[in-house]
């Protein structure tokens, strides 16, 4: 039995559907943010990082999705999640998530978490303005080089488009039109049909 | 034959130094930034992210240090540079790795490129301010949680300590004193004494 700790609208989503697809016995367990239960004790025991998501396993806790969806597809090799046979094509995969979790994902942060790299609310304004341009960037890119079609690593699915939907899910909210991007937005459509991200996604959205 | 994009003082070392600590053929082709080289229509042919590392391989280009690391050790089984047959081990060596990538790494970037994420001269001394007190996080984090030692994964030496080494070798420029984290330092000492490094090191140093 896996435990994923999680926070609804977060990143945690991508790691949630890749559990949703990968038929790993599996559980939820909520850091309520709200209460900053992420920098609690008893949290921080889990994740010294104070962050979501943390997959708890018989043999420890792994943090950071880009492992965490590696490892889910490792440990359900019958789902086949990953090719994880041909390591080029694997580091393609990681290469893929990684920059959405070192580029897209950190852009997004600096909409509305701007306090962790600056002090001084004009700082957080300005860094909140320029957020739309950068995620539009990191979006053309992907919409232009990296999205194979019709899955990110081309025919066959795998974690990283979990990754992507999770990221293509905060568009809207960020002011950006996931339209801008056609194939990025029939990509998201597609994973809406999927029933383990229907699962995940309303599993996710606990009040 | 591998070639593998670099920029001296850039965080392509990490890549370099496991090249070195591999045995596999490569070859290193410098990125000029100074020339802006980065952005010419040749290299974004390469990496359209315009950044590096990248490796090329026969089977085409990799980029982001996270998962090149983790392919050279695929690629170099016998130089046993990450746990390949645990994939929990795995997962946590990458977790480490992801951890570089997007928070310390990320971190260390706000001090000069704060133009990545604002626009104004105002919010760029902000965020520089900031930066050796995220940096000093980090590390304590490190220090404290994540370096099992003698290496970051323990007894063995994997491709996470190339990572490592390459964000402890920019504190001093950071204005962070590596003493005030002595695992860290020792690590960083032990790291320079390895042939590999040494070999790396000199080759990412080009005038």
């Amino acid at each position: 039995m896996y435990t994923l700790f999680f926070s609804p609208n977060s990143c945690s989503l991508a790691s949630a559907i890749a559990l949703a697809e990968s038929g790993l016995p599996y559980e939820l367990r909520r850091v309520k943010f709200a209460e900053n239960e992420q920098q609690s004790p008893e949290y921080l025991k889990i994740n010294p990082k104070g962050r979501v998501p943390a997959l708890a396993t018989e043999k420890g806790v792994l943090t950071e999705n880009v492992a965490i969806l590696a490892f889910i597809a490792q440990a359900a090799p019958e789902a086949k999640l990953a090719p994880l046979d041909d390591p080029f094509a694997f580091g393609r995969m990681q290469a893929f998530n990684v920059y959405i979790s070192s580029t897209v994902h950190v852009a997004y942060a600096h909409r509305k978490r701007g306090y962790r790299w600056a002090d001084r609310q004009e700082s957080f304004d300005d860094m909140a303005a320029k957020m739309p341009k950068n995620l539009r960037d990191c979006f053309a890119l992907i919409e232009n080089e990296y999205l194979a079609g019709p899955w990110v690593m081309g025919e066959n699915y795998t974690v990283a488009d979990a990754y992507l939907f999770t990221m293509s899910d905060w568009l809207a909210g960020a002011g950006v039109d996931i339209a801008e991007f056609p194939r990025v937005a029939d990509h998201y459509r597609r994973m809406k049909e999927r029933p383990a991200v229907q699962r995940a996604f309303a599993e996710h959205q606990v009040a």
